[in-house]
C-alpha cells in the first residue's frame, strides 16, 4: 500500500557519503519510516534546467525487537567537478531537497578543506561539537568520521530507534556534504544476550559506503581520493592478521597511490595505534604491529582516530620510536 | 528423486568430532555426492541391542565453479561415558558402519591420550604423518587438528575437490575418533578474483565443532572438555581485538574453567604466537599482544600451534622474557 498524502513517511536521516573512488560519485541514503516510497533521487547542477533522475534501493533489518524503516540508497555517478548540484528525494510523495558541492578534480595542488569528528553520540556536548565544527570560519567540505556514531549500544537493549535519532541529529550537515565513514566498537553491536551476533549490522544496513570501487570486498575497509588526498579507511574491529581480508586488500592497496597525483596520504582508523591515555591504553598494539611497518614502508602523512575521548597528536614515531630525523627538523 | 541402487551415493568422508561441552556428545558428518540420501544415523552401544537414532541436517555449497554434495551433520547426545558405540549412515541404501568410543568422564585423574597434526594436506608426506600417527604404540584417542586441512586453495581456482579428496583420505581415521578441528589460513578460501569473498565458507559447510555449547558464537572459537582437559580453539585470523566477538568470549571463557576438574587448560591456534623460524617469523604477534597477558593469568599450560611446519617447543615465556622460575626448576 502506497498512502500518497501521509506525511509522516517523509524521507528523514538523511545523510551523503562519497559514492566512487575519484569524488564524481556520491551515495544518497534517506529512511521512510513506515512504507518503502521512492528509490528515486533527482538531481541537477545548480547552473542546469534538467533534472537528472537517479535509482536506488532499499534495505531493512531488524534487530531484537526493533524494525527499521526503509533504508534507501541511492548512488549517483559521473557528476561534474567542482560544481554545487540539487537533489531531490520522496519522488512523488513528500519532496526534500538538498544540495551539496563535488570536489575539485583530484590532483596535488588542490586545496580542500577535510573536518574531523569522531565518537559523537547525542548527548548535549554532541551537539556543541557538531555546532563548533559547522561554525568554524574555515569551512569543512567533507567530514572524516572516525567511528562511534550512535552509541545505540548503550542503551537498553541495544535500543535502534537511537539509530534513527542521530541520523536525524546529523542530518543538517551530512545532508550537505559527505561523510566519510570508519567503524568503530559502538558499531560493533554484537549483543549474543539478545540473539543478535552479526558484527556491525544496523551500521552497515544504514551507513553504505564505496567499497567496491578500490577493489574492497567489504565496507569495513576502503579507500577514497579527495582533492590532494588518498583517504584509506581501516576496521580496527575486523580481522587484520596475515592472509585476511583486511590485510590483503591493504597490502595490495597501497602500493596504488600516486603521490604525484595525490601527495596526502591518510589513514582513518577508530582505535589509534599510538596513545599516551590511561583509557583504551594499547589497544592499537595488535593492529600497530601488522600495519606500522607498511605505513612506515608507503610513507603515510597522517593516521586519524577516535576511540579515545581526548586529543592528543604524536611526533613522528616508529616502533615506539621518536624519529631522530624529525626532531632535527623540529629544531 | 531417490534411487535406491544408485551405489556410488554412498555416504563418504565419514568425521566425527565432539558434539557437546564434556564428551558425551559427537557430531557425525558424511557427503552423499549426488543425492541427499538419508539424515539418520543409527548406533548403539557395543553391549546394546536396541539401535537408537538421530536425525541431522544436510547443507550445501558453491564455490566458483564447483557445487559440493550433500554435506550431513547429525549431533548424537548424551552418550554413556568410555563406552564403546557402533553407528551406521547411509540408512535404507547404502549402509556404512563405523563405531568409536567415548571418553571418560571429565575429572582431574583421567589419563587420556590425545594426537597432535596440523598443516596436514594430501600428499604423499601427508599420509605418511596419518599413518605414523595410526602406528604409534600410545594410542591417540584423538586427533587436536591444528589448523590447514585440504590445501585445496594451492590448486587452481580453489579446486573443491580436494576438499572431497581429502575428507577421503582422513575417514581411515576421523571416522573412528574425534577430531578436533582448528581452522588455518588454507581456511580462508578468500578469493576475490572468483568473486569468492565469504572467509572459510568450504571449512565451516564441511566441518561442524560444537560451538554454541560453549556460547561461542562461531565455530571458528569455541572449547570443550575432554579427559582432565580443558581445550580453548583459537581463530588466528578472525578478528580479536578488544571489543571483538572472539575477544569477549575468551575474556568470559577463562574465569569458567575449573582446575580441580580439568587441571589441564590447552589452547590450540594455528599461527604460534612465539616461533624462532624466519618462515612466519612474527605473524603471531598481533595475537600475541592481546591474548598472552591472558593465558598467563589464567596459566593455560600449553598452547599448540601449527601454521610452520617445522617442529619447535618454547619454555616458559612471557612477553619475550623466559621465566626464571621455569629455569631454576629445570635445572
Amino acid at each position: 500500500m502506497f498512502s500518497k498524502f501521509l506525511l509522516d513517511n517523509a524521507p528523514q536521516q538523511v545523510h551523503i557519503t562519497q559514492g566512487d573512488t575519484d569524488g564524481r560519485g556520491v551515495i544518497i541514503s534517506w529512511i521512510t519510516p513506515d512504507e518503502p516510497g521512492s528509490d528515486t533521487v533527482l538531481y541537477w547542477s545548480e547552473n542546469s534546467k534538467n533534472k537528472n533522475r537517479a535509482e536506488g534501493i532499499f534495505v531493512r533489518y531488524k534487530f531484537f525487537n526493533y524494525t527499521s524503516g526503509y533504508i534507501h540508497h541511492c548512488t549517483i555517478k559521473n557528476l561534474e567537478y567542482n560544481t554545487k548540484y540539487m537533489y531531490e528525494i520522496g519522488i512523488g510523495y513528500t519532496i526534500r531537497r538538498f544540495w551539496f558541492k563535488t570536489p575539485p578534480r583530484t590532483g596535488p595542488d588542490v586545496p580542500y578543506t577535510f573536518g574531523l569528528i569522531g565518537d559523537l553520540g547525542q548527548t548535549h556536548d554532541s551537539n556543541v561539537t557538531l555546532t563548533h565544527y559547522e561554525s568554524n570560519p574555515k569551512k569543512g567540505k567533507t567530514v572524516l568520521f572516525l567511528g562511534d556514531l550512535s552509541y545505540s549500544n548503550d542503551y537498553p537493549f541495544h535500543d535502534n530507534t537511537r539509530w534513527d535519532t542521530w541520523g536525524r541529529f546529523i542530518e543538517r550537515n551530512a545532508a550537505y556534504q559527505p561523510w566519510i565513514w570508519t567503524a568503530g566498537n559502538h558499531e560493533l553491536d554484537f549483543a549474543p544476550q539478545l540473539e543478535e551476533t552479526t558484527p556491525f549490522k544496523p551500521y552497515m544496513h544504514r551507513y553504505y559506503v564505496p567499497f567496491a570501487s578500490s577493489h574492497s570486498t567489504s565496507p569495513l575497509w576502503y579507500s577514497i581520493k579527495r582533492g590532494s588526498a588518498y583517504l584509506i579507511v581501516l576496521s580496527s574491529y575486523s580481522a587484520y592478521g596475515k592472509s585476511t581480508p583486511q590485510y590483503k586488500w591493504l597490502r595490495d592497496e597501497l602500493p596504488k597511490v600516486d603521490r604525484s597525483k595525490t601527495p596526502w596520504l591518510i589513514a582513518l582508523m577508530h582505535c589509534p595505534i599510538y596513545t599516551s591515555n590511561s583509557h583504551h591504553f594499547m589497544e592499537g598494539e595488535t593492529m600497530r604491529v601488522v600495519f606500522e611497518s607498511w605505513f612506515v614502508k608507503y610513507k603515510v602523512d597522517v593516521v586519524f582516530s577516535g576511540h579515545v575521548h581526548a586529543y592528543e597528536r604524536s611526533v613522528s614515531t616508529i616502533h615506539f620510536l621518536i624519529q631522530e630525523a624529525y626532531i632535527k627538523y623540529c629544531i
